[in-house]
């Protein structure tokens, strides 16, 4: 097969767009903005959403599901957050079609016009909340842990695959306290379920860190976040947890009588990742040769793949490799035995490659003989024979090293693109080179953050949560300011 | 706790509305025709999904995504397809909202009024087979076996939970195949994952039939459906299954190269089951106390009450709960222990049988002198006390029997209400009184069927697949019949 990639050196957005689409992961659709997720990158999500909807359940939520439709009104009850969200929406503003008169085709019925017009939920903290009003009274009724996996619309003007996308598909908490306290824990919980799902499954590093008033969720009081470095040095917010305060509880109303008797208002956080995450893992570690997924998330960790001159050839390997098939499944890995005599085996080891299947065991008559097998790492390409006798227990232990070799490459490389900078010369010149993450001081202010954000398009990715108070002065006004804050050019 | 659920005898209908309130499986949203299912209710459908979902794998199936939104004119290319979903679609006209000018709130923006409208999907042949045109070309990408889970549109003017609500969610399989006899054999092949899916998982026996053409889904060459009957004695369509012939092919001009080098149209199937099963799930089985759930779909199965009167009491008869919840784990028994101290035993007794869960374990100070528990069945209310030593066997085994034993009463009640009429009048008098399934002669037109629906509110509800063939005189019109088809009044 003839992969015809574009590299990273040479162009990196257009190598990120010809990988999703040669890899069989997405497409982009005869609707402008949405994009149609194919079988291949559909299983890759499905492993994702399985592994973070067993971390949500283990951490106490359960899943429900609400309207597609919020009423307009809604989205105008949290003054912050209609701002954030008002822009961006697709509107339905009718429920009907019929034929036209004139027999041209079918129209709108302007008879059918809603009283009020429908929002397709960018986010669902307005229609979610207006429910929440009449399920919870007491604090008994607390606390409240929910989380709904859907498809959410924000219309966007410029699209990319997974990236950033007019429909997506994600997940999104939604829980109630009775304490800001409880609150504050569960948005720093569900922060580190986002970083551990990140580091152990996608072998993604990420910072954890908080985002400056200007870069919050709009309605939140504080905004969460994990930030994550792709390999051209620009940084990608992988997932956010927000602080609600009672912002929403107020707007809709909802109180609950507390242990000691009184009525107030309940404390609320709000969650989620996307499909974007597809995105974070494609860059995360892929190659000039395709895909590179970590084992945990592939949806087949092993192909074998037989090389035969004739069919006693094909045969004598089928009945080696299906028994190996037939071993390793029973460790719960997934095999692929590619038997087709429609591609030769070539074309199979480049096509493999480019789907970033973790390992290849390759399988010819000299193998049968000395009952041994190639087997190659999609990551380092590395091949080494192993002989049959202990193979699943090796490529076993293969799969779960590959699964920290390419977290311990990702880290590195996030270490080495990781740089100070104390001057704001030097600060422009690292984005302008290097590129990723930054650390400098900042004077705190917005106007300060705006103007740098204008000038060089880098934007606070955070302030991460462990970092040491240091002071110094602001690269850009030169006031004081008591920690670095980490900057970087954005997806 | 107090149940006031209506009864089935006194009113079927609110009975129905009750029970799912009440049950906490789903309720009416402040979207109209929408409804917000809550999490009991959707640990069901998880449930469901799961065992779903693995059965179209087990069958070949890949899942994948296509976008919420369908162009106006894509609707149009089929033309049956366009007459039977145009009339209930919700239409997006804009794709912003913008504050008004007289500050009086967010109004839409009329300068940004999409060029075409964007219709949420009803079901989604259209987009699916304009992607499908970019991935078939040869015999070689064939056949192409595709299932999405997804929520659809379709404006309803009167709804109720779960039978029918504008938004609801759902699985569709949309398969393309080199020949005719290909794709109706998936066509049978799905009906009967379907069929087994009623009878083994949610015990719900089903008639599997042809539909006749007026009853057909729009677009398609025939309609193959499971129906079932609820115990008000009205059938309920559970799912079907579409052969499309070439019509969407042609449609949207699907062509490959077949083996031979000839170019011919591709061959189409679609299937789905809906957040409706979750209806026919409470009406098949439930009582006027409650839920009746069958285990299999059960997301709690086994629930564990405490009776004590001290916290010494409690702790002794805690430690016996929590051995017992462990050792049902291990044979993969969902099991909740309810200590909670701000609820009486009558109270929980009352709550879980609401709620359906098949078998209660509750333990008091008595079964702790004699090693025993007394365990209540939920579907026949039948108590016995079993000695903790083979508690978990017998458990296991009182479960696997209920799973049966549901199944085996709904079998018995379909049967009773399964009748023949042989003339109009006994037709209109079996319809009046006891409802059921009616096998009768039809003469084959859709002009009989319409003024039958139209004078009896009777649809025909399919021509079973196993019927065998009968000569016999319309009911209705006195012309031949060769065979016996199946009226019911229907949801």
């Amino acid at each position: 097969m003839s992969k015809n990639l574009t590299t990273r050196a040479d162009n990196y957005a257009q190598w990120y767009q010809d990988l999703v689409i040669k890899a069989d992961l997405a497409e982009n659709s005869a609707v402008r903005g949405c994009m149609v997720i194919k079988p291949y990158g559909y299983a890759i999500w499905e492993k994702m959403q399985a592994v973070l909807d067993k971390m949500f359940k283990d951490t106490g939520h359960s899943n429900a599901y609400f309207p597609l439709f919020i009423p307009k009104s809604f989205l105008s009850k949290e003054a912050a957050h209609i701002e954030g969200f008002a822009k961006e929406c697709a509107v339905v503003t009718h429920y009907r079609l019929k034929n036209a008169p004139d027999g041209s085709g079918i129209i709108v019925d302007p008879d059918a016009k809603l009283e009020e017009e429908l929002i397709i939920r960018p986010t669902s903290e307005t229609i979610i909340w207006n429910t929440y009003k009449g399920w919870i009274q007491s604090y008994r009724d607390l606390p409240l842990l929910i989380n709904q996996w859907a498809n959410v619309v924000r219309w966007e003007m410029r699209t990319r695959l997974f990236l950033r996308t007019a429909e997506f598909l994600w997940q999104e908490g939604h829980t109630a306290h009775a304490t800001s306290e409880e609150a504050i824990e569960e948005t720093r919980r569900m922060l580190d379920v986002y970083a551990d799902f990140a580091q152990y499954y996608m072998a993604m590093p990420v910072l954890k860190g908080v985002k400056t008033a200007n870069e919050r969720f709009a309605g939140a009081e504080d905004t969460y976040c994990i930030e994550a470095l792709m390999q051209d040095g620009k940084a990608l917010q992988a997932g956010t947890s927000h602080f609600l305060g009672q912002n929403f509880a107020k707007a809709f109303d909802v109180k609950f009588t507390s242990k000691e008797g009184k009525l107030e208002h309940v404390w609320a956080t709000s969650w989620g990742v996307s499909t974007r995450l597809m995105g974070a893992l494609v860059m995360a570690h892929s190659d000039d040769d395709g895909l590179v997924l970590p084992p945990k998330l592939a949806p087949i960790q092993v192909i074998i793949v037989p090389i035969y001159k004739n069919d006693e050839q094909l045969k004598a390997i089928s009945e080696v490799a299906l028994k190996i098939k037939n071993d390793l499944e029973k460790r719960n890995i997934s095999v692929k035995f590619d038997d087709r005599d429609t591609h030769k085996p070539g074309w199979k080891f480049a096509e493999y490659e480019l789907k970033g299947v973790p390992l290849r065991i390759a399988i010819g008559p000299r193998d049968l003989e000395n009952q041994t097998v190639e087997v190659a790492r999609r990551d380092t390409k590395e091949k080494s024979v192993i002989h049959l006798t202990d193979l699943a227990l090796k490529v076993q232990h293969l799969l779960d090293h590959i699964q920290e070799s390419i977290y311990t490459k990702a880290l590195t490389f996030r270490e080495s693109a990781t740089s100070k900078a104390d001057t704001y010369d030097e600060f422009k010149k690292i984005l302008d080179n290097e590129g990723g993450f930054v650390y400098a001081h900042w004077d705190g202010t917005a106007e300060t953050e705006i103007k740098i954000k204008e000038e060089t398009k880098a934007t606070i990715r955070c302030i991460p949560l462990e970092n040491k108070e240091e002071a110094g002065t602001c690269i850009f006004s030169g006031k004081p300011s008591k920690q670095r804050v980490v900057f970087a050019r954005a997806y």
